[in-house]
């Protein structure tokens, strides 16, 4: 403050009144509240919000006794399953810093991580013992390796020194366990899986978690007691934050090995699923299920979706299914959404696909993201609300990473300004709605026109023969460059390259059509991001 | 954290990452995206919340203007209405702190807290022209008077030196309001109404309003675009930090003049309210309320009761209007309600009597009120969790106030041993749930034996006879003191001093039985509660 007030005189912090925030003091609160309530389903398996707490505190006595110390990397390595839910509490719990590993990483990757960020210890499903012995192989140092041998594991070795199991039995189950000493302590480190480059490694804070985990709850105006469907990955943003998030509302986890519709169709009736979040190919992977793979239900069930713009046919196959979609977006870096597509009720009234072209948009900020704007990179100047010139998405607020572990220099090319750069690039709608129009690296510049690739590919998802799309530049002495679409076909479908052409001549801007067109299966990321780069060397060489 | 790790370096905050808490952000948020969307309704005025926000802008910027500075304060004296509402934001707007006055005080008692928190200008609603003209007249310093003048207002004259629109006409629209520096700063004053001396002024941060409005749409799970009815007083913790928290939600406030079963109902219906906060004897009164005073709705509507344990009979009332009542607890001191009586599952199988009983708990902790005890004042050892041992119910976590304003004694007091001291006694039952039993200095002993007299007042409740209750402590040469019971009566109903003590000896342990029985009209505080330290006194006489 200026000056001096009766304000700024004995009212301090204290202990009685100032507490570190954290998302651990919620899971006390669930398993004194709800003892009974189950947290977490998988398989057969029910385990409670008593049983998990009791567990969570006996996985951080033992890692305490194995020498793990405060501010430690404890990595995992497992799919959505009980023992990584209670990792995402335990972990913290000893003071140790969780590092969820990308299950889709290869050996060379994954030792990459491992040593850059020191873990000292690994938990890992068996599933993983090829990869991981590889990986291990590859780094100079030991870690502990303590493997978890899942009933519903159907192949791999065991590894390790000992198993989960036994590893938490001889732990303490009333583990007075630690408390940060401050919120902005380190409670997790997740590697980003960029398509380029070595992966880096986004920190987050007890606080920042914590508010990302409640805010989740504000947003999705989610209800006490939700049945949360584990499809997005755990290792993911630490799933967004909802591992942590569930606690504040006692919710139950129903665990997930594989994404697939069958086990997903199926736990939505057996489970009484209310929420899941999911990646639109995800949900494209429901609306095309075989109906030998789909169940009926009776409960609302409701859906986060991001990392891609939902398709319009796939947001109308999700209202059939009375699944309610709705369009977040954010990035490792801000502990995962960050903007949602709020619905306004006057889109009530437009049709379904005046609808769809509301909900692709990104949105709005966050209740906690203080700050979110569309901003030339250079002058930071916010670009008009005008839904047409495109800047550089920014934010800045609570729910942006502490930085890049070990890497100054990241750090600061992403806080330039003061502002978290996206590296995303996009427009801000009349109606203050942002809507990205590409990643800085893949916009296409065709005489001197900047092309948005999401717009191309938006237009190729309509086609009916489109199951998968990606729009790259494909150089051009002429133009500099021009659109080249690659496209994987649904089954049976066998259209043309100009009719393809002609089809997006017809619903686009003419230079924004592509000149080439490739029937082609997608490369994609571990977590199924289409590897742009891969397609653009592949452009070049046609 | 202990030695350093990797995680201590270069991941500070900064600008990018780390930003005060405060409920301000919020309202921005609310106006940007729900710009047409109603945040207060008043009568027939409707203001939305791009509207409300303009003006609240206007509101900081015409206090600017007249001299207001960071850290001075600012007094509202208004019931619930729309220029209260926009005060809640715009006062702090400017960087000053909101002391919101309880409007049922005398002048006197204006007059002290006027002087003591030394507020600079006040706004006040032209019903309370009389007493705020005898408050001022006590006050040596001048202090500039505002009024509101509003059409709904019946009576009373305008004093000040201009009213609420003139003065925020002159304010600018796009005022370049001002965020805290610090979350810790102050942004609201309340004066607690003790039953005796003078009133203590409870200071709130801007982190601590933040965590308070945002754990109520957690608590509550408060969906978007709530409809909440002003039932309970905006002076009154801020309106337990709804004021705020429905900005989080872009809800509707519904603005309520007087608090009678009439314009509620009407409400009800009339503005579809979704939500409201009220005091058991608001629900008494509904309840009770002439058949010709009600109406009925369609919609859900959700209650949430503090202040004392709602009586069984009012619970059933309004589960037969459908009206979803949840008690909570708290105090100024700690933002309003911060324990709640979550709902479990498993007392749906309960009778409507088993499940008042365990309604009329005080609950659980919110989840940003990290710890709460019930403890021995002295030794602060937790007492079992065994429904009967009684101790101090004790809480300490971020909805803890800053402390008492100019009265480091009452803060060191309120703060001794690291916890918030609330002054209630009560029990901690084996499910956690604490329940209150007495103020401390309100329980009776009774030839060494404690007695509740919330205990006892509930047996008297359960008579259909009696209307209100109060049980005190009557001075007694063999027991040391024993129960005495003043009265209200229902209208018509004539019961003996002997019926009623033989009602309570058969609901009761014979030696909990009042010994004394008053039929009297109870004497109660500006905020509806009764002034046990005059029936005390009246119980000395007898």
């Amino acid at each position: 403050m200026t000056g001096k007030s009766i304000f700024d005189i004995g009212l301090e912090k204290g202990p009685a009144n100032h507490r570190p925030l954290t998302p651990l003091s919620l899971i006390e609160r669930a398993a004194t509240t709800f003892p009974d309530h189950i947290a977490v389903i998988h398989g057969k398996r029910r385990t409670s919000w008593a049983q998990t707490y009791r567990r969570c505190r006996q996985l951080a006595s033992a890692l305490t006794q194995r020498g793990i110390q405060v501010g430690d990397t404890v990595a995992v390595m497992a799919p959505n399953i009980t023992e990584f839910y209670e990792a995402t509490f335990g972990v913290p719990m000893c003071g140790a810093v969780l590092n969820a590993l990308n299950t889709r990483l290869d050996a060379e990757n994954l030792a990459f991580i491992l040593d850059h960020g020191e873990a000292k210890l690994l938990i890992s499903d068996r599933i993983f013992s090829s990869v991981i012995k590889d990986a291990l192989a590859l780094i100079d140092r030991k870690i502990i390796l303590i493997d978890i041998d899942d009933d519903l594991a159907d192949f791999g070795e065991l590894i390790g020194e000992t198993d989960y199991e036994a590893f938490i039995a001889g732990g303490d189950p009333d583990f007075d366990w630690r408390m940060p000493e401050d919120e902005w302590e380190a409670i997790a480190l997740n590697y980003t899986s960029g398509t380029t480059g070595n992966p880096k490694g986004v920190v987050y804070s007890h606080r920042g978690a914590f508010l990302s985990a409640l805010s989740h709850m504000v947003v999705w105006s989610m209800p006490q007691h939700p049945i949360y469907l584990w499809t997005l990955p755990m290792f993911h943003a630490n799933g967004w934050c909802f591992a942590w998030g569930l606690a504040a509302v006692a919710g139950t986890s129903v665990c997930l090995r594989k994404v697939e519709a069958k086990p997903i169709f199926a736990s939505f009736r057996e489970n009484k699923v209310t929420h899941f979040c999911a990646a639109p190919i995800v949900l494209g992977m429901l609306a095309n299920a075989s109906s030998e793979d789909r169940t009926r239900w009776e409960q609302k069930i409701k859906c986060f979706t991001a990392a891609s713009p939902p398709p319009a046919p796939t947001l109308e196959a999700m209202a059939k299914m009375d699944i309610e979609v709705t369009h977040v977006y954010g990035l490792t870096e801000v502990y995962g959404p960050a903007t949602v597509c709020a619905w306004q009720e006057s889109w009530g009234k437009l049709s379904l696909a005046e609808q769809s072209n509301m909900k692709v948009r990104q949105g709005v900020r966050y209740p906690v993201m203080e700050e979110l704007m569309v901003a030339d990179p250079k002058t930071m100047k916010p670009v008009p609300c005008d839904g047409e010139t495109i800047g550089e998405v920014m934010m800045r607020g609570n729910l942006v990473m502490k930085g890049y572990l070990k890497n100054p220099q990241a750090t600061e090319e992403a806080f330039a300004g003061g502002w978290f750069r996206t590296g995303d690039l996009g427009v801000i709608h009349p109606d203050s709605y942002i809507e990205l129009k590409d990643r800085s690296k893949d916009i296409i510049i065709s005489g001197g026109e900047n092309i948005s690739t999401i717009e191309v590919e938006g237009v190729l998802y309509r086609h009916p023969a489109v199951l998968d799309a990606a729009v790259v530049a494909r150089p051009d002495e002429k133009w500099g460059e021009t659109p080249c679409a690659f496209i994987e076909l649904r089954e049976g479908a066998n259209p043309t390259e100009d009719e393809i052409i002609a089809f997006c001549r017809k619903n686009l801007a003419h230079f924004k059509a592509p000149k080439s067109v490739v029937f082609t299966s997608l490369p994609k990321t571990s977590t199924g991001k289409i590897q742009k780069f891969k397609l653009r060397e592949e452009a070049k060489a046609l």
